[in-house]
């Protein structure tokens, strides 16, 4: 059940997805454009702006959308970054290269937050250069924002659909929506726990297992691995079971020899 | 300078990368295979493993590799799941899909800390399955950690080295290499901002801009726009010359006027 307060939140996290536009510029293959727009739909952005792309559209980029052509389909193509920008109240760039440029640079952990908070309430942009050069400088001093995603210093290559998709999951995770309904673990209540690890070294002493070792030490290190297990109480149910069989068997065993 | 703790630290680091392997178990597409050894090695990861690749080597699987090509040449084919997992401690699994399986499933942000706690001692795995269906229940009996990448519930359909993208850069980000040397903002000491707010004022003043307004709300204004730019020394030198020029002339206008 949710608040009502956790219920205007959502409506207001997806509402600030839908304030988020992705800005490519001067894209050069459109298979990149393609793979985009799939990227942005994973993650629920699904407003693209295409500043004179180089080829669009295209077969490859619709190839490479897969089933996120519906993205591509509703693209807006500009002329212009004004036309791009055109309503946007925040805009980020990604930078890939340590520059002239005197501009602090966030990490995407750090600045998606300062986007996400923006865009619950209005159009706020990230901006893309091309494949080869990435931003120009014009564009670079359009953005409030600089971004640059952590590569390793021995091959940054990054590509063009990859870097969006990085930045559209950061910004899913700072919209807050980065969570999901998990089949989590279900940890039983200590008590049942405890009944178990009774039941456990009543067997083990049975079966005489700990008579020729030193019981308190084993029974905890028998204890440490099911606490890191965190038993649930149908393992528990399972594993009490095994103790009851074993022991059975066991006991059998014992009378049968003892005739 | 670093201090020997700092510097061992990020050995330690570095090497746990080294220790980290991704596995695709029966991947369709050699494209895929090639784009997910670029993206791994935008984050430093080199060792991938491949369990019967339907198609590789192949032309495109280099293609889309770019630059990474080198990850691909010195990949290991393996026949089985455990030749891939050979030596391995911790085998973390990518589900996509929520199973009847009743397995603890975890955020990659929650998850990778785990992978690279232990990658710092002892080689670990990252398993993927094949791109329509996933992995196996076999494969998944294996893993250890269970990690779903929240994706948007109207479009869950992430491509494969897209998954191998955002999970390696999870990965970086965990083993602390996430941060870089950045061309910082370098923020102006106290009494220099102040000394600028004075200058300000006062030449506001002269140029009779706060006469005709309530000038202490306008300074506190002006005073918020600077404090969220947080200035630095050589913005601050480049502001005064302005103010002092700006003055000047006024008061040029002024003498002229009064002669």
């Amino acid at each position: 059940m949710k608040t009502p307060e956790v219920a205007e939140n959502s409506v207001n996290l997806a509402k600030s997805l839908a304030n988020v536009r992705v800005v490519l510029s001067h894209t050069t293959h459109p298979g990149n454009i393609g793979a985009a727009a799939r990227a942005m739909k994973t993650m629920g952005l699904e407003q693209l702006y295409l500043i004179n792309p180089r080829i669009f559209p295209d077969a490859q980029a619709d190839a490479m959308a897969s089933s996120a052509v519906d993205v591509l389909h509703k693209a807006v193509v500009c002329s212009t970054l004004d036309e791009a920008l055109q309503g946007v109240v925040l805009v980020a760039g990604m930078s890939a290269r340590v520059r002239d440029i005197s501009q602090e640079v966030l990490t995407p952990r750090a600045a998606m937050p300062l986007l996400a908070e923006q865009a619950a309430q209005h159009p706020v942009a990230l901006l893309f250069g091309t494949e080869m050069s990435g931003l120009t400088n014009d564009e670079l001093a359009r953005c409030q924002v600089m971004v640059r995603i952590p590569v390793s210093p021995s091959y940054t290559s990054l590509n063009l659909a990859a870097a969006v998709q990085l930045i559209s999951y950061e910004l899913r995770l700072a919209a807050g929506l980065g969570e999901y309904a998990k089949p989590s673990l279900n940890p039983a209540p200590a008590e049942q726990v405890e009944r178990f690890f009774i039941h456990l070294e009543q067997a083990l002493n049975e079966i005489e297992f700990l008579h020729s070792k030193q019981p308190t030490k084993l029974m905890h290190k028998l204890r440490r691995l099911y606490a890191r297990a965190r038993l649930e109480q149908e393992e528990i149910n399972i594993l009490r079971g095994i103790l009851t069989l074993s022991t059975e068997y066991h006991g059998k065993l014992k009378k049968e020899a003892n005739k």
